[in-house]
């Protein structure tokens, strides 16, 4: 396991009063993240979108899990002593009559229960077999509890830090090695996947996330798979990645020249290098996100169309963008233990842009980089 | 792209009279594979769960895509002609209000409209903007549409079943190299890790899905992670793989036994041997996913417990498991195209599996294997 048990023990302590502060007598959690944020369950079996996973957290008393048969192994390995199972798949009644009855056992036929149902949060479970449990629970009521578990999961631990910084260090390690992959006349798929290669090398678990993009002195969008297209002297080279180690995500991307370079691209990298030197500077407790990306898009705004991506960087965890947005709308303070990206963009021409991504925690003192700094000028591959 | 824009014609030439039939105005569709289905929309983007993507399918006429705008530049190199942005992540109106007005503007303001809901579904959207949009659609209706999009999406075209043919293969060969990765010795995490280093060395273009198990004679689990146990002489090794090239899976497994193997290990593999024969034998049209369960099951249930996964075998495609599943109360009847796995499984003791799988698709004259047949007798890596 990843965690000790004092972990979970820890985050119980934290959402159980936020759950009676918001009167709800449990939380019921679906999605991968949330399951593992309290339990430590972690499989790459949700991949398989067959089975649902349930978790009920009461506001008092421990966690039970009402899962797939296929779980209990791995389940029984956590610090979760209450498991429930039934023999999914089971489309008649995939877990839903276990469901309701461990609800009214848990925390009685009358109670408020809490679903995350708010932004960046999905229900991961067939939406029929959803109305088909609240139909099975007629004294019961469901309330949003996107808050709760938000305000909970965005501070990090000291042990959530240490494993981001290790995944952050070896995606580090990877793009240090990415002018042993690239030339011109490669194509861009063969750098992807060697990219990748790289990040399972250096010790990543697993590689969830690659993107990028090519062209010459920028890119035409950050969210591309790989095209067979063949890299050529003068294209600036972008690869962003979301590797994975211990369940826990880096996310950010670095830029290249093949071969050769023009000022345009130089000066655009440099401004970007720049617009994060000032969200570095910025981000301490206190701010908000919006501060953040104000501090970022004062640099940016004078060299190009910064709207680009829509935001300016966002939170990192166990997932590879988690709340908060670095927007001119979004008020979060920012608080010591947040872990949070800086991505400030920049449009160069039309269907030219170039993005430039660290992962930082915020610290009491300020920001302290996760990720080892990319170099204030553009590099160019030889 | 992947396919020519035929592909994608062919698929609304076939949806849409099921619509018509099942009464609804339009498919309201939000998870990655309904949408990449009917868009050609490839992008691994999906693993950050900040921004939803909606997809409008109209009974007639073409499909709208109603997206954040980070996704446009990517979204007009498909054949969908009507893309619609928002400047997503906006938490006060994330689409949602754009959402409602294309609707109106498609299908009217009294429309039925189908939302996959049933088995195997996920609404990947927050559940509290699905309850605006229906509040934003006073006069429209939402129905399940779950039987209409599986019955479309299970009968696999010539040129998805050529691509799940080349990442089959792609898994063949990467096996083929375990016994270059494995010695007593070497914990299962680098073993996990050199064979995602061999998928992608081989094509794949990533790997969603990696897992196994270790043990004497046998092991634990199937879907646990890697963990840093060091392979002793005598352990079986099984690694099961969903990798991925153009956005289709594989997915099946290879057992190995580390040094040596005893006979309790050698008779259980020749039983999932013979137990895939005979479901090789019965994968024929007109047949039924139960009727395949049986003809394998007859075969391993003399020799020990082969309900420890709980199915024998499962659709494949677009995600890692699709419907239908290999269990004796699935009925489905199996059509030609449709691609699926063979996975008996076996209980040798308490705490010891093993389990066996492999990909065929379904023709005229009965199963055609994708991946490259295991072989006979449990290899033993010196």
């Amino acid at each position: 396991m990843v965690f000790p048990e004092a972990e979970f023990v820890g985050r119980m302590g934290r959402v159980q009063p936020l759950m009676v502060e918001a009167g709800l007598d449990a939380l019921f959690l679906t999605s991968e993240p949330d399951f593992r944020y309290f339990t430590g369950f972690l499989t790459r079996f949700w991949e398989s979108p067959t089975r649902p996973w349930f978790l009920i957290l009461p506001a008092s008393g421990q966690p039970v899990a009402v899962i797939p048969a296929i779980g209990r192994e791995l389940m029984e390995k956590t610090w979760v002593a209450d498991i429930r199972t039934w023999p999914a798949p089971r489309p008649e009644d995939d877990g839903i009559s276990l469901l309701a009855a461990t609800f009214r056992d848990v925390v009685g036929a009358k109670a408020r229960i809490g679903v995350p149902s708010g932004h960046e949060t999905v229900l991961r479970m067939p939406l029929a077999d959803f109305e088909n449990l609240k139909t099975a629970l007629p004294g019961c009521s469901f309330a949003d509890a996107t808050a709760v578990v938000r305000s909970v999961q965005e501070i990090k631990s000291d042990a959530e830090i240490a494993l981001i910084r290790a995944i952050c260090t070896v995606g580090s390690n990877a793009f240090d090695r990415v002018p042993e992959i690239v030339r011109p006349g490669r194509a861009l798929s063969s750098v992807f996947r060697d990219f990748q290669i790289a990040l399972l090398s250096e010790g990543a678990d697993w590689v969830p996330y690659v993107a990028g993009g090519a062209g010459p002195s920028g890119y035409g969008d950050v969210i591309s798979p790989a095209s067979n297209t063949l890299l050529e002297p003068g294209d600036i080279l972008m690869l962003d990645t979301g590797a994975v180690a211990a369940g826990y995500f880096c996310d950010f991307d670095r830029n290249f020249a093949v071969g050769r370079a023009d000022q345009a691209a130089r000066n655009a990298y440099r401004t970007l290098f720049e617009a994060t030197e000032a969200g570095l500077s910025a981000a301490r407790p206190g701010r908000t996100a919006a501060d953040l990306y104000h501090a970022m898009h004062k640099v940016i705004s004078g060299a190009g169309d910064a709207g680009a991506v829509g935001r300016l960087g966002h939170g990192l965890g166990m997932r590879l963008t988690e709340w908060p947005s670095l927007t001119p709308t979004d008020h979060a303070e920012l608080k010591p233990g947040m872990v949070i990206t800086l991505e400030p963009g920049l449009q160069i021409a039309p269907g030219r842009m170039m993005v430039h991504e660290e992962d930082i925690v915020i610290r009491e003192r300020g920001a302290e980089l996760l990720t080892r700094r990319a170099p204030p000028e553009l590099p160019v591959i030889d």
